[in-house]
């Protein structure tokens, strides 16, 4: 794997983690302000609200780095980090909304999902081209090319 | 890292990622269905064991990820990656045995964490032959298949 | 990505895995110490600041996972597998601390933050010099290197 080939899936990783470290700041400002010292999760709605954003945010982000790598690594790099980007770009709407009204965070939520479920579909016809490259040496991407050629 | 080394780990992965889509579909499904609208997480013990069932495995989930890959690229990408699909099916017959009753978790739970365990084991002991190969320029694998010609 | 430089890293990843499987255990004990069956979460405070340490691990360690590989491989994989141990280190103290009392949680919290956030430094700095090698064709640490020479 060359340098190349996973600099920009390292960026926009990093940019992901950012963005954790930008959500977690907001509970511990909202556990201030609101007065809600850990371990206790629960306070008034405002807070709750800021809690369970960031709270669904950190437990999609794993999944979200799985298939940025699977699908830039085995599909397409470019194509992978511009999702990479949107689905970073959606979880910031997503929490600002959800920060301030429940309805508010339904948008930027099926937006970010949508984006997930693109790198998903990358990600398995990545690894489905991986698998026939590799245990069936067969180019379905090459023989494509060539079929059209011929047309 | 060749394709090859990898390619059936990222099959697993990928198929980690879509059971963790499936959970959290069972979740929007179950939240509809006992009326517990975002940001609550409480409500009747239907929906927290459905809620809770897939808290766990999201919480594992990155772990999992983890070891699947150590163990994959550092022991055996076969031996780890049935283990990453015994693990899998583990965690389905979790996920659908707490939604039934809490007693019903407890065998898939035992099984997929004993997975884990054999997984982590081979993490180890995988980058421990590594570190050998590397530091000590010893290959211990090979010493051991001399040894054994030996007797 | 050859052997040697990820081999550390892998074994820092393992003991990652190792840590949480440990904090994982302590939960399992608290919940029968204090008879909270799951899916309860609530409980006395003891049994909480337990489960709350747990989460609060679990949630940073896809996040401690991903900038100790993004700096261990695009900066220097010596430099972050010292701050992932101190890292590990940290958060060791800061589970221990919480069992006994919320405030005793803080002190190592605020160290294992600091430690993430020197690897995220390392994770930007590396990234950053990578996409000026790969999209510039300038190595800056080269030419840094040669203007010191010069003065």
């Amino acid at each position: 794997m060359s340098e190349e080939a996973v600099v920009v899936l390292a960026a926009v990783t990093v940019l992901g983690v950012l963005q954790q470290a930008y959500f977690s700041l907001q509970v511990i400002y909202a556990r201030r302000k609101y007065s809600v010292s850990p371990p206790a999760t629960a306070g008034p709605p405002e807070f709750e609200r800021i809690f369970r954003a960031q709270a669904n945010c950190s437990e999609y982000f794993p999944i979200f780095i799985a298939v940025l790598w699977m699908s830039g690594v085995f599909f397409s790099q470019g194509l992978s980090s511009l999702c990479g980007l949107l689905y970073l770009y959606g979880r910031l709407r997503y929490f600002h909304g959800y920060s301030e009204a429940a309805q508010r965070r339904l948008a930027p939520l099926y937006f970010s999902a949508q984006v997930l479920w693109v790198l998903i579909g990358f990600s398995v016809l990545g690894v489905f081209l991986s698998f026939c490259r590799v245990y069936l040496e067969v180019d379905l991407l090459l023989e494509l090319g060539s079929a059209l050629d011929l047309v």
